[in-house]
């Protein structure tokens, strides 16, 4: 008792560099170690947003790694936040709001619109119709579900590489799954079925007044804490910190209203922000994460945890306690 | 779209101060503060334990006030806390591991035995089997569960003030509730059910060695991230923070093994702990919690936000997402 406790478990979610020897029970870190090529697949730089925050006060680096939603989810604000970041919009902004266990939020923070920072050209208006994808029944087999809780069986259990998931709303028919690598939800209906991307921690949001239109994507924020599940479908989610969300998690809580920070000396100035794609080619961010069969044992595998430190397997997992493997790719 | 956005969401979460205006739609603030004095809920000043931390380095106080758990959870580690408090033997020790989106952990922190602090006379060792508390079909009741998720109804609701949670876990009968202010989780089977307390946002639970009996209570963590439903049932949860959860939640993230501060400089020395009913009587620290039809309505309200801000009521809300209103006594 006078280790480090907790440490095992810790050190097998924060570093999976080692596989396992086959006798020992299998973890997450052993399945994503044992993964092969094939099971993870690139990120295109095109879709990375890197972020660069002025250094801490001892002078570290802060760089915060963002990835944006793919089709169909969405796009209307991602667009926005493309054209934002390649007119290096948010380069003088700053991080202006932080409020504990909800969110850390950035851009221009202006709320006497006289002194608001001009946009660019060439916004759209995102109506509220885009938080949710409608689609035909075979929506789920089209976004990649491999499964949906078989919400009459007595015994629904991970079987075929299924991912089941117990939803955290008591919405008849709503499932929750992965999609490329990004937490969803989906509803089934008389008519068809909806999508919609969920919030998790580190999921990155459009920020907006009342109105559901009023984000642009100029103002967002990321999670800091337990997923907000009552923001799904009320706003959009655009994409997720993949590296260095602590640069936003650690910061201070904001004391003015709403968590804005009141002393203004506290706002960490944004230095850039730039989309992947930007830098020559050598010097662009690269990332994969874990799909495929690898991920769908993961899943289990992190569900039913039963190794050397665990002893009763939870026997389910909530879609945002996963945690897709993401790494950086080392040429 | 120039607003600090998501303000009115957060401002009503942060500050219930104001009763609502009859013609608004009810949110969890409106809620709070219609609330009658008689469905607030005193603690106990000896069920808090008062943590002091150093300092920050502008000088500004750190402290952080921990609920202890009420019987019949987890009692065996609780006593040996309430022992351990009363030693005054945290004082001097130290905040050493910090890990994004999981725990930071107190107490000694000493791997090599031989240089460990001495703990004090009296601790008992705490068997596994306390982690979970076995009663008969009673239990749910007994334990204040006013409702359950109907598993086989087509539409489950919140009905006469019950309280339904869907699972996180995926066992068939598990459900999810409030026991004093605490959030709990129960199981059904054939011979009776069993409850135990479960993990969310700022839980504090006893770290351990890979033995499950290893725990003293003398090594403790709490939970600064998405709530880690697999660590329920394998080890000893104790209590939550209730107050100061930001002075753990914002340090910085330990980069040596398993988050664990490589640089002993970043150790957060702590001051003092000490047991809420140590101090007079006029110094003790006073707090309350929501309960009752407050409560319950509170919850029905976080789970269908359907006002000026969200569009979209979630119908239904993840245990961990509730946040039981507790606020200071101002006599």
């Amino acid at each position: 008792m006078k280790h480090p406790l907790l440490a095992l478990a810790a050190l097998a979610l924060a570093a999976p560099s080692q596989a396992q020897d086959a006798a020992e029970a299998p973890t997450p870190a052993s399945v994503v170690a044992a993964a092969p090529a094939a099971d993870w697949r690139a990120i295109d730089p095109a879709d990375l947003m890197v972020m660069t925050l002025a250094p801490d006060r001892e002078g570290n680096p802060r760089q915060v790694v963002i990835q944006l939603l793919p089709p169909p989810f969405s796009q209307g604000w991602v667009e926005n936040i493309r054209t934002l970041a390649k007119a290096h919009w948010w380069d003088g902004t700053t991080v202006y709001r932080v409020v504990d266990n909800w969110v850390a939020q950035w851009g221009d923070g202006e709320d006497d619109e006289a002194k608001a920072k001009p946009l660019p050209e060439g916004l759209r208006v995102v109506p509220e119709t885009e938080y949710v994808v409608p689609t035909n029944r075979a929506l789920p087999i089209a976004l990649g579900w491999k499964g949906m809780l078989d919400r009459d069986s007595a015994n629904p259990s991970f079987a075929e590489g299924h991912m089941l998931f117990r939803s955290s709303s008591l919405e008849w028919g709503l499932y929750e799954t992965y999609f490329e690598g990004f937490p969803v939800a989906g509803l089934g209906h008389n008519h068809g079925a909806d999508g919609w991307p969920i919030h998790c921690y580190a999921s990155v949001g459009v920020a907006r007044d009342l109105s559901p239109d009023t984000g642009t994507g100029a103002e967002l924020y990321a999670v800091i804490g337990h997923a907000p599940r009552q923001l799904d479908r009320n706003i959009a989610v655009v994409g997720r910190v993949i590296e260095g969300i602590e640069h936003l998690s650690t910061l201070p809580r904001g004391k003015g209203d709403a968590g804005v920070y009141d002393d203004p000396s506290l706002r960490v100035p944004i230095v850039s922000v730039r989309l992947g794609d930007e830098p020559p080619e050598t010097e662009r961010p690269r990332f994969e994460y874990l799909e495929g069969d690898s991920f769908a044992r993961y899943v289990e595998v992190r569900a039913n945890r039963n190794d050397a430190f665990y002893k009763v397997p939870a026997g389910g997992i909530d879609v945002c306690n996963v945690q897709v493997p993401i790494r950086r790719m080392h040429e």
